[in-house]
């Protein structure tokens, strides 16, 4: 077994299909016949709740607070913001009736509305629409809002979790007294999820702003986190906007200011969505299937009871719950040990590999064998599958938090060693195409990765690049030392050298 | 103050107007221009999160994980189950087409779908279609999934949280092997809904079967748990269904048993909706507003701090982040005292009132003169609103987690008392129609209650009391000595007494 894997093709044969695989294999979630829409299984689900109960701590420490708005926006409000309803009229899906009939012995859709619903694909316009109504006075603000909601992009070519025509996101919608205030906090929940990236899922992400092309419509500035994974192409796993008035002006957010003038809010939204499972899938996985990051790991341990005799069966059945319930008293950065048991009357290995594919982090086998002598053998999901440390179980209880957290710092050096060898400075145009030219045309995921270039600001060049290459600028990154340059493309001056890459 | 309501009108002047002015003095929902989607509000959105997080640890204590499906379900799949989709078809929103295109310079919808999509209203077909791919042995079964979702149906007549086109809840689906274990799980569900509501909503309520004419569509047996409110009507809670085969006969959900052969798999399907918060509001609320019932109350406790004086401002305010501090330390059955601090500066009257309309179960004033006492006021939501009682520090520590479970204790109590009152068995059909006649033709909602009476079985007979009185039954209950008698409408023998309401 040393030589198969557990998912194939492995990431060097197909990336784009191992992705695929790895889905499967950790029984994640899968298409549905519903065209684009997925269906999310218990073990991807779990993980998005974990995800969800991280952030939706970190947005109430930030002062936020839950709401709910409606599922459908009237046509005419999607149309209040000009750029808004350019952005995202071509991936709509429309309500244009409200009941079913009969008609020559089929249903057809009846009733139809006068105005067709728009099944919300962000929420600016909808939410715009109440906080207009709630906001008279200066006193009234700021309005820091959150929900948790399933939102519908009609996608042309979708793909698991990276871009479903139904998705699971969050959204924040915020309104502030000055353009200041706003800014503040649209850069404040980017920080959140760039932590939140780092330090739960393991990810070292890129900060910075989009160029005006790549921006959110009806957005004055929109700012993301970018992820580079293992075929070095970028995800962006979040992002944050800072609306100006735009959306205020579209939707009359107006406030008697301090002073006693009419004014209109500024506004600000942020979201992450189910892609941000896509993204951990391809940062982390390996040959074997996932890799999960304890910190947002449905589960951290399975114990695999192993029992080929039935005359000790249950001494080992029991064995297995009274470590579970030990373990289960543990606390994990604030939530219990989470302790899976894999009683089913299969062979160790069969469930071991389960297990490995969905990704947990510590698999601890019990044996007859291992009663006798208070021992459990311990394996991890960041070391080869074969490797097992033989512990008391008196050191599997002292070490079990010792243990997952070198697992979630082990992930965290390895994207991060990766992303750093695989960004480059790039000082010429011819550099730069071949940097993105894939040597092998069999494989054009093959290529160099992220590329530090100089550019002159013109969305021309983004065009020509994107055309010839099938690269953007995924941010303008954020930097304390901003160093001015020549565009490589035009030779014209540069502010900064930019983050250009292949993405999802 | 003593004889002004905080709410107008009263529940004696006019109940249903009642009910919406709780719901506008609570903040917890308003009507969105989207006709009959609302906006669930901060304050109500928490109420449903607590809610939602005691249900969702108690599904999962009965074995259940959560799962995610399509918000979309393909017409010929609602049509697969014919009784199902008869009862939709009324009422479904009909997305026809996947985005706008600009004509005659308006947007219209444009790229018509092949096959119309419906927002699911309940999604026995689609979850059906995923179960029929996943099991074939009966070593698949059972599976037994929930999904916290957003659902559709479109009402003509829609009411904050009781009949919304659009709500939030959690629907319940299950498979199984057989018959027996599936009417097991559809009862354990059930039972799970009556604690839940007991016990955390402290509302009794009342389990039962619905007749034929009352069932879910599609369903073999629909169990509910209904709720008396204070208008003596009823809310139907929460239901669980026995489906039988008939949803896996119409998605295929077939298994090869342990006998070789191959079976129909037998399936259940419960939930529970944002419903249950409109239920809370009516069983509670008073003439100043929401009273919440501890256990699910967003916040136990606001702190209310007296500023009359600038000098002293700063001490109080100290005093109260102090005593919030140390109440969030204590744990109330499992979750840490939730502390709200009204620290505005605005009159304690004021504060006082708007925490009152809240329901907030605790409040406690701390001014300038309890800070040399090292005492404060408190005030119980369930008390008349001027009672206040003068204690040490020591003692709100030592006594909040009694004193709620004292207005758990005494808001059931109360909706006991009040639903055994207004319970009476009816032997006449003369005494069953002046107990649903109202005396007064101006307030139609004061009757009688619910009606314990013999009823023959037949479905004409119900239908023609919901013509004369608006009057359904609204279960057939559960009880160890079901008594048999006559008919109280047609003379013919009757099994036992079911329960008789106008309901919501």
């Amino acid at each position: 077994m040393s030589e198969k894997t557990a998912v194939s093709p492995t990431r060097q044969e197909d990336f784009p299909e191992w992705y695929q695989q790895v889905i499967r294999a950790a029984d994640l979630a899968e298409n549905s016949e519903v065209r684009g829409c997925m269906v999310i299984k218990p073990w991807g689900y779990a993980l998005w709740e974990r995800m969800q109960a991280v952030l939706d701590g970190m947005f109430k420490a930030t002062g936020h607070r839950n709401a709910y708005f409606p599922l459908f926006i009237p046509l005419s409000y999607l149309e209040k913001e000009a750029a808004h309803v350019e952005g995202f009229a071509k991936e709509c899906a429309v309500v244009t009736h409200h009941r079913l009939e009969a008609k020559d012995g089929k249903l057809v859709p009846s009733g139809q509305l006068s105005e067709p619903l728009i099944v919300r694909p962000t929420s600016e316009t909808i939410i715009g629409a109440a906080y207009a109504r709630w906001v008279k006075s200066w006193r009234d603000l700021p309005i820091l809002l959150n929900q948790w909601a399933n939102v519908v992009r009609w996608e042309m070519r979708p793909r698991l979790f990276l871009r479903t025509a139904e998705f699971l996101w969050q959204e924040g919608h915020t309104a502030h007294e000055t353009s200041e205030e706003a800014v503040t906090e649209t850069m404040k929940m980017l920080r959140v999820y760039e932590t939140f990236a780092r330090d739960y899922l393991a990810i070292p992400v890129i900060t910075g702003e989009k160029s005006e092309s790549e921006r959110f419509p009806g957005a004055v500035q929109t700012y993301c986190i970018e992820a580079m994974v293992q075929d070095r192409k970028a995800i962006q796993a979040g992002t944050s906007h800072f609306l100006g008035q735009n959306f205020s002006k579209a939707s009359g957010i107006q406030f008697q200011s301090r002073s006693g003038a009419v004014e209109h809010a500024w506004t600000t939204s942020w979201g992450v969505s189910t892609r941000l499972i896509g993204t951990l899938i391809m940062a982390h996985g390996d040959d074997d299937g996932l890799i999960l990051p304890p910190r947002v790991a449905p589960a951290h341990v399975v114990i695999i009871p192993i029992t080929p005799k039935e005359d000790t069966r249950a001494a080992v059945l029991e064995a297995a719950d009274n470590l579970a319930a030990q373990l289960r008293e543990i606390s994990y950065h604030g939530v219990p040990v989470q302790v899976e048991i894999d009683s089913r009357d299969l062979g160790g290995g069969v469930k071991n590999w389960e297990w490995i594919k969905k990704g947990i982090p510590i698999r601890i086998e019990i044996g007859p064998r291992d009663l006798a002598q208070g021992t459990v053998a311990l394996s991890r999901r960041d070391r080869p599958h074969k490797e097992k440390a033989f512990l008391p179980n008196g050191d599997v209880l002292s070490g079990v938090t010792g243990i997952l957290d070198e697992i979630q710092a082990e992930l965290l050096a390895r994207a991060t060693a990766f992303r750093d060898e695989n960004l480059k400075v790039i000082e010429s145009k011819e550099d730069f195409y071949k940097f993105f030219t894939p040597a092998n045309s069999d494989k054009p995921e093959i290529h160099g990765g992220f590329a530090l270039a100089h550019w002159n600001g013109s969305a021309a060049v983004e065009e020509q690049i994107k055309n010839d290459l099938k690269v953007t600028i995924r941010c303008i990154p954020f930097t304390d030392s901003p160093e001015a340059g020549t565009c490589i493309f035009t030779g014209e001056p540069s502010k900064q050298r930019v983050v250009w890459a292949k993405s999802y």
